[in-house]
């Protein structure tokens, strides 16, 4: 049996193997409830999920959105700035007041470490991590793993480079912590600046080196630049980075020949990935993004507390 | 029979005993609705609803939000900020297009007395009021009343103090008629630039001695400071407010053994109450939020002209 | 057979005229469901659309919003200021990735002509135009023939004069194709510096004088003034404007005994219209408004690839 409660779904360091191959196989279900005519399995009827988006993001939101949709679950959104926090409210009355409207789960987004596991101490609702500061955004490795083993059928074994400012990703961390659970092997890179100080306290190889993180990878996966980190002193100039980490297909000659690419876009066309690498046909990217929406359905139905043995999704049950 | 129409729900001063009673009785049975699993009764499908609100609200905007769904409504939110009203459009002519759209009701907030009744007079669908500038905030007041009754079992006969900036509060406007309906003594209590002139016109008993309005009190209703009220010269620095009329564990030694704390939310912790007062036994705060959303769900109903007599909410009928 | 597909609404110079009475058809039958108790026909359930709003626009994006909801869609709301455009993501990529998630339909408003089009070539999902840049707006001008037909029972020999800043207006492009179509005899007017440089490229009749448009016109038809444009100095002073081209009641006496006056809103009271006018017994605006929500949820009800001889909205089927 797992560690995961299933109540709460907060980081990628909670979850075991067996965790993630079920919530993969689940996830895998539900993807094919989006290739078909009607895309909704209305399970989650009567169940109320409330976006709490503390930082803006579209993409995530609406992708949580939609999954909580197509599970015929009612959502209220909640964005920062058109909310109490304004008028100086606390997380913790602002996170008692919504579960005092009885609602049963919070998909959160903090600028804060910690923050949904902080909701899971105050609220009974369960709480889904949707970007917690620099710490963990787990449905985002999730849906990378899912894709990986879509992929290539299998995640144990692979050299997987991931490539770009780790010092400040919650992408990295996630993912380097779910990989290295399946047993992959992950390379992590990037400018001196932009990694962690104590990386022996992390798994997985750790380098500046462009070269010897390419060589033999079987997926690159590319983080994106945040322009404003440059202000910070600790980036180089985009031109710079470009030229030392930014992936181009000459580049990716150092990869397996069946290597593939992946971000979590945005993309930054022509930064961390040159126009052709995004587009070419080993370019995992859009389908990292349709397996967000069959992720996330696999977690609000766990999280819901639904037997994944109990699923009827196979025709459309209205 | 009532005054009131069901048609609308402007304000506390149109409600009869009898008015309030039914509602009250009607969002129990909602309230009960809301600790099943299944959350919704979706008796009002088909039907529109527009949240218009004028002034910025995120709790009383989701309450309604979630009356709204439970009940299996269409919604739709209109904000002020994103709307024709920055191009100059009259709320008459918005609410007219609004209406030649179909829509059944409208839940509106707006900064100027009597918006909701001038709707009534443009427009067919049912208008409910929540909150017209110092004004009335009627369903605030209704969900008050439910707790308070919930936790006595009465309304009739009991003690409540209404303390703060009562004269810009739409909500001690509300209050304070519909206690009074209910047949409550209620003691309103403020420093003196904070009451409105001419106290007479209004029921109640008036004071600035806060020892006087607490003294026996058995509910005290705490009201939420405006920071912006302290640019405007009427009120007193926060730290002279808090000294002279926040409430504390000590304070509240001057009011019944037995006596609860209840506040509309959001709170300024340790300006009008104290922490530990918020968060202790007696609070009702939280419980105040829950029923907000079944005494909205009951006013929806009853506005879309549904017999409470005949409502089905003893199981989940989809 | 058409040329229109039924993949995609871009423009009023796609269609035929046999496309066009189709399509109000079916817009007159979900003019009936509008008018019933329940008023959502959930033929489209398990359908996707996302509405993707790059101007500010509230009442066609709340018309849209109600048209895809009665139908029983799934919907996301998806504006330029919220969105992963302010991080630089182009419209490609933007539209890939809402594809990605597996979406039906997008709803699209965008500064840039051609913006529709050219997501048709990016994606599979269909494309509905709610307006590009100065080139056009496909529902209003259907609207306004739903509107025309409705009152007249024809469109065919009619005679309209649309009235305003041509030059900028995408609503007036759409009308003049959309009534050309269908046989109506169009006169544009409008200042000299207000109207387009090669007018002998569009049908219909141009004229400078309001006089001549207004002389025997069944249809006035006002555009909406534009106050942005005054900056640019193309625009006469808006007393100047509304003393040459204001629609009063003196002024509509040479139009027909029986004309009526239409305007896509919202109207600047006592500019391009005066209020009596608004107001009159033969302003069709409200109407319009009306018809607005029944037009596109046939255009969205066809872009589904729905067989419209099939559709059951005699009575709710739920």
């Amino acid at each position: 049996m797992s560690t995961w409660n299933r109540r709460h779904l907060l980081g990628m360091t909670d979850l075991s193997r067996k965790d993630i191959t079920d919530l993969l196989d689940l996830a895998g279900q539900f993807a094919g409830v989006l290739d078909r005519p009607v895309r909704s399995v209305p399970t989650l009827r009567g169940w109320t999920v409330v976006n709490l988006f503390f930082e803006e993001s579209t993409r995530t939101r609406i992708s949580f959105e939609l999954a909580e949709k197509r599970l015929g679950a009612d959502v209220v959104n909640f964005s920062a700035s058109a909310s109490s926090v304004k008028k100086g409210e606390s997380l913790r009355d602002t996170a008692r007041n919504i579960e005092a409207m009885k609602i049963d789960a919070v998909v959160i987004r903090h600028k804060s470490v910690g923050a949904p596991y902080y909701l899971t101490q105050q609220i009974d609702a369960a709480v889904i991590n949707a970007g917690d500061g620099m710490h963990e955004h787990p449905t985002q490795a999730l849906l990378d793993l899912m894709t990986i083993r879509h992929h290539f059928d299998r995640i144990e074994g692979l050299r997987i480079a991931i490539i770009g400012d780790i010092l400040h990703s919650r992408v990295a961390r996630s993912d380097l912590w779910g990989m290295t659970t399946m047993g992959a092997d992950v390379v992590m890179c990037g400018p001196p600046t932009l990694l962690p100080k104590h990386t022996e306290t992390f798994p997985g190889t750790w380098t500046t080196d462009i070269n010897e993180a390419l060589d033999g990878a079987d997926v690159v996966y590319a983080l994106r630049i945040q322009r404003e980190r440059q202000e910070s002193g600790l980036f180089p100039s985009i031109r710079e980075y470009t030229q030392t980490y930014g992936i181009t297909t000459d580049r990716m000659k150092l990869a397996k020949p069946h290597a593939v690419v992946m971000h979590p876009g945005p993309v930054n066309r022509g930064w961390e990935l040159s126009d052709d690498v995004v587009d070419a046909e080993n370019s995992l990217i859009l389908r990292q993004v349709t397996h967000g929406v069959a992720v996330r359905m696999a977690v609000l139905y766990l999280t819901a507390g639904r037997d994944p043995g109990s699923i009827q999704i196979g025709k459309h049950t209205e």
